[in-house]
């Protein structure tokens, strides 16, 4: 019992000393075979050449395929509008034109306003204009109705248009309707040198970066005061927010005049792109801007909204509605830095590698159907086996023979 | 002197010849085993069959892995609510239900009120149901205390609840308590036919691509009239981003009265699927709606909000409170676009064939431990060499004698 | 003709035969030299398992290669401030210090006011730190400047500045200048027990998983109470977003009586990391708080910003100016979710498989430069072929003869 014990630990103790003696002295590495032949080789070497150029060139330092990289920054913006202009007799400062005032990504300066003044709840006739408005008795108007178009809802009676001559459908709504009783008021022009300061911190969470767009200038200004005084300038003060409006409507190639008849949405657009494998300092914001509602040729552009305020007279409530034109500024914060990592830069170095090996599988080709006319390659590179049924009979002979055979039913040969 | 100079350019000369000879002359290939055995060339291509249709159909076709992709465009929207409303006798238009109006991604629309007339600072009795509020003497009530549900600061006495006959803590605030003094007003069921427009411009930063989701159909419409008329059809009208509040309500598989009541916010999902080596009008916007906040089940959900409006008589301030419910909308977008590009290409190309080489290594295992009982393979497929001490002795002799050995301590088989 | 036919079918049938037979039939592995050399042995396993942890640990475990992941989950946010104050002889609730009301993903608190009252349209003189705004005579001041810095317009006129003994430009502006007539409130430092309720939903679209931060304890406390009364807590009630606004000061390091003093943005950052093959109870929202404004040695730190209440006696319209320091609290949501998935499970996998054949480049490397001193592996390893002019001579001979020769110029020694 105890003998048969100590022979199967005799065996195993062998079995894992030939498994790690194999394991440890043996190296395996696949035999190659060695053209020399001269078109061979330039073809070789050039096509080298290229996949490497490619690599060196496009993969690591055009597209940095060694760095890892983060895009969407989380982004905090606080916008403030600065200027004051005179309008008519009155004078105008931040808190009448720029809304919302908290401060955030979307900011609007409002340049002109249409007054509908004293409107009151009641019936009035609808617009003239709306689809099926217009009528001469009271049973063209379908009581109940609402256009989607329209002011509001039908009483089913036909009246007069207010001081004009033929009648449209009366309507329940605030009268009078704002299309008829309108006060336009001149544009304020003079909204092209206020200032916009957008103040914008980012951070990269994966690489803990935080950046800020807003610096004082290590120059002679009072730092207190540099941040009130300056103008951004791509080179002069690329860390100064401060932009004019009449900057920003010609970077985005609009008409400022044109802007404050008809409103618009400018999008402001800050671009991060850092490298953070060189000097923070290249990590510098580009601003960009450019027009965001619909196009020009389409008619229905501009930006507008309506407000009220709200009157109470003895106990009868009024409104002055206001629709107001104005620019919208909307911030809007992209950004990307890339850093150095070893998990793409191995998987990119590999695919190089990798890729090398497709010039053997193109030179194979060449080799095998356009310079080994007669086979001698072939029959070098492809060793035949055919396996033999005896078991015995695997002899040296057999070997030189299936050697010297020769391998002429390759179907495809490229090996895949 | 010259002569020993003369000597070692014509060594270096040589030297260099050499070199590049061997290098522009020579090509090295991979010596390759054919293996006759009808099992294992059928099991070769199999996994090669397959390794190949699994790259070319679900990686490429599937997964456009040939594709540069960007996700998280730059968004802007603008959002405008259309639509009257008679609620009892009053007329409700845009500017009394829409907040903000500045129609930024988020705007709601206000569908109850729940009012607290003519508040005034005072002290007055704690809301019952708030915890400890419920006292029989002074001593119950702690001074200065001010519980976070609670609607004030306890003054320390212990008073009568307004005209019931128990006694509650008294608590200096805004009087009376909203909780008791609240009017409630009907909700505003017909705001299910009011329209909200979605302007949506979006804007792929690296492809240098910009998409709008509102356009003017082709059809006979007049243009400038299109937009004001349309509803949002995904297959008619699907760039008409009019949607009524009934069926986003509807989409969102939320009953409109039920949401009347509580309020809620709904989430408007607008998706943008570009694929940019196709035609432009493949990269529709497509909408899904859903609610975002809290599950039903949970009793706390809804949306609201709180406001004032403030009045002064004879120098005593008070305020109307007002509660109001509403829909929320926040307009969420999502986008990402896919451009043939050739890095990923290269990348999945090179994956491809180099995964193809695994079905060599499956084959390998297969041939060397099932079907290479007698070693017929393996002693062809690995040639074995034992580094001879003596460093004259490598003769042709030394060399067929160590090829025809046998490779019998193989410890793993498969080369890695 | 029908023969002919015949044969060219046949000849097909034969070829395709042919084609399909060697097709299925033949098997290619590459052939291999076994070294045996406990050295080269033990380098040779040695970097493989370098080569295996790395990608094992690293890729695999570290980094997740294995999963396919997304970032920026769209999401919705709701926050809700709440807490009462008392303020000199006033009370304060939430509609009175909270803005914007409708409870966005950016909402901020009043905390201290700077009122400007009774405004009225004028002239009056300009702030005497304004730069030349000090003048002796009227010909000091140029009509119509307007200093971005200033507050409004110069009209050419140098007037006594309010009630001191030197002069200034006078200006058509809101007549008191603000910083002239400016009111200061004391700061609300009660609003460090104010809370913030912070409801946040995320979705992401790839995975279609939903998560929302707010949920009900399974705990003994009444549900409909549980999400009014608590605190958040990072492990006892991660699910309860109420935080006081003390503890964000906190955790943000800031001083509170600081901000109520100079306002402040401060981020909410919530991160869900989410790794989707784990039960759905590690996918946690964390909190984080940062400031984001200016850097406090910078000195222009702070967030306040300007409204006005307007009023309307006898046709004369004043106002009273309100610069409102706070807090504001931008709610930035980061996420990032993995989920297994085959794509770049197989790449990665591929790759570290290529990755294992650098081993035989670096080992092929030693071995030939500093193992194989006399030149017996790369004899066996390099199967020279000198293609003979002659087509014929073929032979066993000429194979056995350029397998003897020396292989001495191999030019680089390691095949790429």
């Amino acid at each position: 019992m105890s003998e048969a014990f100590h022979t199967i630990i005799m065996g195993l103790r062998d079995f894992l000393k030939d498994y790690f003696d194999g394991f440890w002295d043996s190296y395996e590495t696949p035999k190659m075979m060695v053209v020399k032949n001269k078109t061979l080789g330039v073809i070789y070497r050039a096509v080298q050449f290229l996949v490497i150029t490619y690599f060196t060139w496009y993969v690591f330092i055009s597209q940095k395929a060694y760095q890892e990289s983060e895009t969407h920054p989380e982004s905090s913006v606080y916008t403030c509008m600065k200027g004051t202009a005179i309008h008519g007799d009155d004078i105008l400062d931040t808190v009448e034109y720029a809304r919302p005032s908290e401060g955030g990504d979307v900011i609007s300066t409002l340049l002109r306003r249409e007054y509908t003044y004293d409107q009151k709840q009641g019936t009035c006739a609808e617009h003239f204009e709306v689809a099926n408005a217009n009528c001469t008795t009271d049973a063209d108007c379908v009581q109940g109705e609402a256009d989607l178009e329209g002011n509001g809802r039908r009483t089913g009676r036909c009246i007069q248009y207010y001081n004009h001559t033929f009648k449209t459908c009366e309507i329940q709504t605030w009268c009078p309707i704002e299309a008829f009783a309108v006060v336009q008021e001149p544009p304020l022009v003079e909204a092209i040198n206020f200032t916009v300061f957008i103040r914008n911190s980012i951070h990269f969470p994966k690489f803990k970066v935080l950046r800020v767009n807003a610096k004082y200038a290590s120059k002679g200004h009072k730092k207190h005061k540099y941040l009130k005084k300056c103008h951004y300038h791509e080179e002069k003060d690329p860390y100064c927010p401060n932009f004019r409006l009449g900057y920003i409507a010609n970077q985005a190639r609009e008409n400022f005049s044109e802007l404050c008849r008809t409103g618009g949405v400018i999008g402001v657009f800050i671009n991060w792109d850092c490298n953070l494998d060189l000097d923070p300092s290249h990590c510098k914001p580009t601003y960009s801007f450019r027009r965001l509602d619909l196009r020009k040729d389409l008619g229905n552009t501009g930006y507008y909204y309506r407000f009220a305020k709200y009157y109470s007279n003895d106990g009868v409530e009024s409104r002055t509605l206001v629709k107001a034109y104005g620019i919208r500024l909307d911030v809007i914060v992209h950004g990307q830095a890339g850093k150095f990592s070893t998990v793409p830069t191995i998987i990119s170095l590999v695919t190089a590698m990798t890729s090398v090996g497709i010039c053997t599988i193109i030179c194979d080709w060449i080799m095998l159907t356009f310079i080994d006319r007669n086979e001698v390659y072939s029959e070098r590179k492809f060793d035949e086996v055919i396996k033999e049924p005896t078991e015995t009979i695997q002899t040296e002979v057999s070997f030189i023979s299936s050697y010297g055979s020769n391998h002429s039913d390759l179907s495809d040969g490229v090996p895949l």
